[in-house]
Parts: C-alpha cells; sequence; structure tokens
C-alpha cells in the first residue's frame, strides 16, 4: 500500500488513475482498475461528436457497480454539454476534462458536490483548471501517447507543484506521460506528485478496446519509434486545437506526413475517407497506435489489475529502497 | 551524502555532473562543481572549430589542481581531433562525448585508462556507446537546453537502464535534461540512474560564462517559454547533424523561425553575421538563451557550490520521506 493524499481522497489502496482514454478506456477497463484498488476514469472522448465511438451508456452499464470517474474531451463535450449531464447523473467518483477550457462543465460538476480532475498541458491550462476549481492537477508530458503538448513531464511536474504550493495548496497533483511501471510512480511521488495517471500501459492491458494488431505493434517497438505531431488529425479532418498534438508510433503514414504539419493543414480531411477503411481493414500502417513512449516499457497485454499490482509492487520497492541511498 | 556507482566509481560527495557546455562550463565552473563534491566537466564545445570560443587551455589552467572531466561535441572534434590527444595528457576524470560517432575517441580513452562518459539520446546510441567502451551513459531528454533530440527523460531513462540491466550491467546511467533540483535528483534515482548530469541550472550559476542578460531573462521565464528546433543552427550556418536541434528561451527570431525548419535549411547560413552582431551587443531577441524547460525552476544565479549542496540535501530530504508513503 501506498498512501498519499491521492488515496485518502478517493479511499483507493494505490495512487494510480487509469486515463479516460478516447475508443480505449471502456466500461471493463476502468473498472477493473477501480477493484484493484486504483482509480479507472471512463473515456467520454469526443462526447460522441466523432462517429464510430463507443456507446457510453452501455460502456457505463459494463462497468457494474464499480466506482469510477468519467471523463472528456473537453473542446469536443462543448458541442454535446448534454453529455457532462448526463455523466454528473451517475454520480460518477470524478469528472475528467482535458485539452480546453474547463469552466463551463467544472462548475457543474462542483455544484454536484463531484470532484474535477483537470488535465494540463502548460503552466497557463493549470492558473485555469485552478480557478475553474478543479480537485486535482493532471501534469502531462509530451511522452505521452495521444494527445498532448510540449512540455515533458521531469521538468513539468515540480513547477506545477511549485505552483499549487504557492497558489492552491489543498489541490492535488498526478503527473502524467512517460510513466508505465513502479520506477515511474516512485520518480513521481519524488517530483512531488500524489499520484500518477497513466494512459499507455492500460492501452496494452486485456480489457482495453485498444485493437490488437495496435497493441502488437507496440510491444515490438522501443520508446524511439513513436512520433508526435499535428498532421495525422489535420488529414482525418478531426478540428482539434492548435496547441495540440499527437503521439502515436511511427508508421507509413507519419513517415510521410508527420515533418508536414503545414501541408497537412492545406489538405484538410483528404485522408478521412481513406482512414476509416484502414481501420476497417485494421491497417496499422495508416491507422494509429495509439502510445507513448513508454512503449518500450510495454511487453505484454495482461488483465489491468495484474498491471495495477506490478506497478504498485514495483514503486514500493523503489520506494523501500530509497533510504539505502543516504550514506 | 548520497550514495550510489557513481559517488563510488569517481570517488564524489554527491552523485552530481555539470554538463561540459559549449562556451558555458569554463575552468572556474568545472572547478567549483568538483570542489563542492560534484564532478565538473571542462566544456570542449566545438573543439575550436565554431569561432568566438573560450580557449580551452587556458580554462583548463584556470581550473588548477581541481579533478575534473573534458567533454567535446563528438562530430565537431572530427574536425579538430588532435584536441581529444590534449585532453587525454590533460589526466581527466573522464572524457565526456556527446552528439556523434564516440568509437574513435572513445578507443583512445580507453586505452589511456580515462573513463568515457557518453551522452545519448536515443536507445540506438546507447548500443553504440556500450560497444564504443563507454562506463558510463547518458541518458538526456528533450527538454534539456541547448543541443538534443526527442526522447524525454522520464519513460527514457528506464528503458535505457533496462537495456543495460540486460546488455551491460556494469555500466552506469545518468539521467539529464529536465533536473535542476533534489526533487529530479531523488526521482532519477527512482528511474534506474546512478546519478544526474546538469546544464541549465549550473548555466544559471555564478561561476558560468552564460552572458548576465541571457541568464535574466531565463530567471524571469516559465518552463512554457523554451521552444526546441532546428532552424537557428540552420540560420547561423552551424552544420549540426540532421537528428539534433536545439532548445532556448523563445525570443524574436524564434518567434520567427521556430516552425519553419525546411526554411531556415534553405537560408543556411544567412543569419550568421548577424547573429554574431547581436551577441556583440548582447541582443537577446537574436541571441539564444540557452536554457531547457527547467527554467521554471531557476529562480537566482548563486556559486555553484551552493547549487550543489542545495540539490543534495533536498534530494537527501526526498528519499529520506520515501518510506513514509509506505503505509
Amino acid at each position: 500500500m501506498i498512501t498519499t493524499r491521492l488515496t485518502r481522497m478517493f479511499d483507493l489502496d494505490h495512487p494510480i488513475v487509469c486515463a479516460p482514454m478516447a475508443l480505449v478506456t471502456g466500461g471493463a477497463l476502468a473498472a477493473a482498475v477501480s477493484h484493484a484498488g486504483g482509480l479507472g476514469v471512463l473515456g467520454g472522448g469526443y462526447a460522441g461528436t466523432l462517429g464510430g465511438e463507443p456507446d457510453l451508456k452501455e460502456e457505463k452499464r459494463k462497468a457494474g457497480n464499480a466506482e469510477i470517474g468519467i471523463g472528456f474531451i473537453t473542446w469536443a463535450l462543448e458541442g454535446a454539454p448534454h453529455w457532462c449531464d448526463w455523466a454528473l447523473e451517475q454520480n460518477p467518483r470524478c469528472l475528467f476534462l482535458s485539452f480546453g477550457d474547463p469552466l463551463p462543465f467544472a462548475r457543474k460538476a462542483v455544484e454536484n458536490n463531484t470532484p474535477v480532475i483537470c488535465q494540463t498541458q502548460s503552466l497557463d491550462h493549470v492558473a485555469r483548471a485552478v480557478d475553474a476549481g478543479a480537485s486535482v492537477i493532471v501534469a502531462q508530458g509530451t511522452e505521452a501517447g495521444g494527445h498532448g503538448a510540449d512540455r515533458s513531464t521531469m521538468p513539468f511536474v515540480p513547477e506545477v507543484a511549485d505552483y499549487l504550493t504557492n497558489h492552491a495548496p489543498e489541490t492535488l497533483l498526478l503527473a502524467a506521460g512517460g510513466i508505465a511501471d513502479g520506477r515511474g510512480l516512485a520518480a513521481a511521488l519524488m517530483l512531488g506528485a500524489d499520484g500518477v495517471l497513466i494512459g499507455s500501459r492500460f492501452w496494452a492491458s486485456a480489457e482495453a478496446l485498444a485493437p490488437d494488431g495496435a497493441v502488437r505493434r507496440a510491444i515490438a517497438s522501443s520508446g524511439d519509434q513513436t512520433v508526435r505531431t499535428k498532421a495525422i488529425d489535420s488529414l482525418r479532418g478531426v478540428p482539434w486545437p492548435e496547441s495540440y498534438s499527437f503521439r502515436m508510433l511511427k508508421n507509413g503514414l507519419t513517415d510521410q506526413w508527420a515533418d508536414r504539419e503545414t501541408d497537412a493543414r492545406a489538405a484538410i480531411g483528404s485522408l478521412a475517407e481513406n482512414y476509416n477503411r484502414a481501420r476497417e481493414a485494421g491497417d496499422f500502417d495508416i491507422v494509429a497506435s495509439v502510445v507513448g513512449e513508454v512503449t518500450g516499457l510495454v511487453t505484454d497485454r495482461p488483465p489491468a489489475a495484474e498491471l495495477v499490482a506490478r506497478i504498485a509492487r514495483e514503486a514500493e520497492q523503489c520506494l523501500g529502497r530509497a533510504k539505502g541511498y543516504l550514506a
């Protein structure tokens, strides 16, 4: 057992939160992490505005009586705000907001006594999230899989910790990006975090909705084989705000486009049909294998409960050894 | 005192190495870090091939009898290999090589019984450095100031640790990039490193050759205000290999060019004269303030010995608290 402000706040056995990955963290994964003593957060993703997303109500049913949170891509939720109301009616453990202005949704959650977790990618995001009433800030580094931005976890987390110490000492802090094992969890605690948000490692769990072909590619890849780019969203015609980019395994499509973000923006949506066809066909030389740099630490696809236990056990070992460095 | 394989190997009080920053780590800084119980490494930079570099022999004299290492930019050293011979004649604590193929220089150092430290930016660099006979590998993350590449420290360090465990268990590992205080040092140890290489934090020390105007800008900046780009090297006409880029504070020049690497490559050298004039004039809206993302953790410019003591003391506190997380 590792005890932090996070485990006390949410009554967890381990300070481990499973990220609400769009199209990946369904009810089964979120429930498995919560049952294992962490906190699972159902991925509400684009709130149905993207097309091809899992049925969120059905995924919530699959989670059964597990105590889970629900998360959304904030800018997409603006186009379907009734999903925020629906989520709050479920009495989730938290409302998790990332990528956009949290204020209107955070306000509703606070009125509903639902804790708000805001994922941030820069210091000005942190200030905005604190002002919006977030109980927990996630400092997400660029090494994360999927959408994110430019800061790196190692320097970003202590800088956010200092900000919170000075401006909002009651607000908790999670580290995200580049964390897949107990070493990363122990390191995050040393940096001043109260716990970790883990995406990619749970993406490669038995319960995740990630396609097997993508996960197999990730298992065979080193961390050198990912790339962060805005080009793929442009080509697919998904209207992400300019400040966010996307990390995935390098493949044929990124070899061609990753460095050509301006050209891709000019060709917005031109690849949407091809992309959807490739998804049906399971062609991961076009479709993204959405994993972060920790792909080099991902060697299997076990049940999520086993991952939670492994990460917690290894972190306990690291923390237990820490005093041994002091001569 | 923090004891690791690194402190035992080099007989240090603290597992802290000062990076051999080109044009910045002169004899005074390297000596100050070594006298304070860390390991200072004199910045041999471009081995005189850039023009405008400090006189390396003079800087070595300034270090007096301090036990320091000497480091070079490897691809530049190829153009002036006699500086490697000179460095080895000084009986340095280490030969530090970064950015290029270490083999020819590492071989000479090994013959001279001088330990080789190789800084790496990707897993294939690690394999090459191990094969070249490195005693210590530095895993450098993209958050570092100055030249570097794309991996981030948080996931890169444990992946390199796993590689070394499996292929070269006697080889030591340092974490670099994003580390400026004791939290970062403690975190690096949790990730599996034997110590840290610190650049930016020592760049903002009293002894560093960094211009005061640049350091003042860094002290006033948050970590959101840096950018990594290849464009500035192109415009200056410094022939860096394509795989490396440069992190600095955003300024007027990067606002104009950072995102236009292809255009900058086409305009190679076009800004060289302007840049040199701006350097004479201390115009940091053109000249780079070469600091990493930890600029948000840099709040003053004290003597290097004070920084070593602060970092070590804070790391001891973090490590001492670690067991408290275990309920």
